[in-house]
């Protein structure tokens, strides 16, 4: 369970061509690529980019041991080649958005620049870790957006998809999750481990009142105890009760119940009711199963009195989308702007060498991100320009809008140039982030589109570019 | 990316419970859990058993290191637990079916014997592992159906969920894929490795000719050329053919061309077309984007000729189900028979020790699998029942079934008793027992439901203990 990425951690494709770059001409063609994602994960309004930490140490990292080189030299690969990887460290700059910023579809997120064969053969790392923590960070911070202020916390280890929980509880701390149940993540990332007792601790005493009196005095200051393994009302609360009373005699506070069953807001309310009436407001309600955002705003808009979700399977694994179909593309090669072509016009990607640039109204709030050549200077930016619509503009200094820089420096000529923040500040972040996204962009159902423009001369050379290459091939 | 679990790769609450029966009179109460799933992966008939080694392997391992337990004891952990957990290592029993295997809802996949507190510690391990691993494999045998005797390539790395994608390629391949584009996990599950090459090769030449022709050059056996980068049928299959005739004329021979955009039925018929007016009736046809098992039907059922299908996204992530809803109840505790009883009669599990096995008909299909309790001879059992449904009944003589084994011991006492199998016979072995489950719950669409039936004496504990259960609490 070791953070470390092995160079062979690529689809063997890239290897081929590496081996295919280094016996041809382009070995040390100078490239770009940009990632990025062209459709807003859970059809919602933004992304929060993630994974940034892990992708970098990940490139840094990317080499070859003497049993990797033997593998491949097993399978045909050839040795002048294998001694090219024997000593491989990548050697380009990446430049990108903040971890934990707010982004959007055609933000690219990571501009790679280097020789071709070193950017091919680090693409399907940098994808791995960057479409699922983006994909897991997003699906946090909408769950802690439905929550409203109380606590989200995941539940999802058992469930996650093997060694992903370990990114994925990383992605939902960065999201606005409070605490994790993956004690292994907890550790590595300093998260709160948060956690109490199952259904078995119950069924392991003679009766659940035993079972409760036991917790508590193990973790006097620290119990949640579990109410559903009999009957909620008629046994697990009024147990509870019980025993917080008993705890109250010795000075003692119990935390917390926790429903894991059966109608949420039903039994939210009734239980809540019979703790408030036997003086113990104080002690809240943990509610988990198979939670995501849409059943916590359910929940909330019933006006369950629920104080934290537990949030498993649909968190860590994204739910009913389980992957960001964030893609790497070559915008330039050798110097000279490129385009892959599709019958699909959106899914042509952006030539040459970019930045982005955000713009923000008066307030401080997000308006519109703009990509431009990285040559333009954003001040002289009079007007973007929708990709693929010709008429649609957006006049910058009409609009009174303001610059931020969103796109900076992590790499250059194969070392770090910026100091990772601690993961605790990257979701604060993260949520200071989020908070400068206008709502209509927020909401679940048919979100406000944020506006990703194009500078002028980005447009023309993408036109430009188009019309060659359909009398290209 | 070490294969190594740690201690604390387990829920936070499985660790606060460990303490608690540390310190309670029931520190060496003997227990008995189940691993299994209450609904059959992907609405279909059947489960590939899969993630065996790897639970197995990570059981024995699953041991803390100084530095977790001064972790633990750094968030209150006391003292006298963490020596016991400097020495943990787990010393129970655990039965199961064989990795590979066939299984269904209600069948229980392992049978975990030890005391409860060891038990209790590597659940969320062990359910990490399997529940992932046999969604996947799951995931790849219903694609290799659709297939119906053709290819299909494990492409999922770049969509995966984080290292996710390691145990993703070993469960697919346990399912029957026939390749990995994960180089990382072809070297060490000893998987075939495959690829070409990307877009960006194309891109990278000042024409489609000219790179297919560089390709050529340096793999003039293993040539797979990508053909939609600028136009399939006018560019690419053109210069394919081209590039095929000039091997041709060397001695080699081109091995495929590859569709990864547009109708892939519509283009593989044309680009089937051309190749066989050229002669090339041997250079297959690979399809990718966006796959699953039901577009694999489709484009069969429209004789789409395509030789070999690139799955990724939607193989490693499971699609539109991105978890398998496995889960670990105490069925026994100091020799007691236990269940958990909820408000959802399909919910209340089954007491007590137990054991499966499968009758097959005549013909050696699978006909059905019994619950059975451990102490019950299987050759005296004259009937199985439906659990819930009173009426349903099986009757074993009469309907002329023979008896397999299905459950074998694996870990006795903390040692591994049965060897794991290499993991190409894993595979070899799955594709074998699958021919045996009959058709009718192989389809996609509302598949016949495989019975899964109780011992009478197992439906009658059961019966009992929710009488009991429901005056209790």
């Amino acid at each position: 369970m070791e953070d470390y990425y092995s160079g062979l951690y690529t689809d063997f494709y890239e290897l081929t061509m590496a081996q295919a770059f280094f016996f041809s001409e382009k070995r040390n063609s100078s490239a770009i690529f940009d990632l990025y994602f062209r459709s807003n994960p859970f059809k919602g309004g933004y992304g929060i980019f993630a994974g940034l930490e892990d992708a970098i140490n990940g490139v840094l990292q990317f080499s070859f041991e003497k049993n990797d080189l033997d593998y491949l030299a097993s399978i045909g690969f050839r040795n002048e080649f294998l001694d090219y990887l024997a000593d491989f460290r990548f050697s380009g700059n990446i430049h990108g958005f903040r971890e934990g910023d707010i982004v959007f579809a055609n933000d690219p997120l990571l501009r790679v620049e280097s020789s071709i064969l070193e950017a091919q053969l680090i693409e399907s790392m940098l994808l791995n870790i960057i479409n699922y923590q983006t994909l897991i960070a997003t699906k946090a911070t909408r769950a802690v957006f439905a929550a409203k202020g109380r606590d989200v916390v995941d539940f999802g280890l058992r469930r996650a998809q093997s060694m992903g929980a370990i990114a994925a509880t990383r992605a939902a701390y960065i999201g606005g999750a409070k605490g994790t149940s993956n004690t292994f993540a907890a550790k590595r990332y300093h998260i709160p481990a948060v956690g109490t007792h199952a259904h078995s601790w119950i069924q392991s005493f003679d009766s659940e009142l035993e079972a409760f009196r036991k917790y508590a005095e193990i973790y006097p200051d620290h119990t949640t105890l579990l109410v559903d393994t009999y009957s909620t009302l008629k046994s697990g609360v009024p147990h509870a009760i019980q025993v917080a009373k008993e705890l109250a005699e010795k000075g003692h506070q119990l935390r917390a119940i926790r429903l894991d069953s059966g109608d949420l807001a039903y039994f939210s309310k009734k239980a809540r009711n019979l703790l408030d009436k036997a003086g113990l407001e104080n002690v809240k309600i943990v509610a988990s199963n198979q939670l995501d955002e849409k059943l916590i705003a359910s929940l909330l808009e019933q006006n369950a009195p629920i104080d934290i979700f537990g949030v498993g399977t649909r968190l860590v694994t994204g739910g009913e989308q389980s992957a960001l179909d964030g893609i790497y593309k070559l915008s330039s090669i050798g110097d000279v702007p490129t385009l892959k072509l599709s019958e699909n016009e959106e899914k042509i990607n952006f030539p040459g060498k970019k930045k982005v640039v955000r713009y923000t109204n008066g307030d401080g709030m997000f308006a519109i991100d703009g990509v431009l050549l990285a040559d333009e200077s954003e001040e002289q930016i009079q007007m973007l320009r929708h990709p693929s619509i010709e008429f649609k503009k957006t006049r910058i200094v009409q609009e009174g809008l303001a610059i931020e820089q969103v796109f900076f420096p992590f790499v250059e000529k194969g070392a770090i140039v910026a100091p990772f923040p601690a993961l605790e500040n990257v979701r604060q972040f993260s949520r200071e982030r989020f908070a400068l996204l206008p709502d209509e962009h927020k909401r679940f159902v048919n979100p406000h589109i944020y506006r990703v423009g194009l500078s002028n001369r980005l447009f023309e050379l993408r036109r430009n570019l188009i019309e060659e290459g359909q009398s290209h091939g």
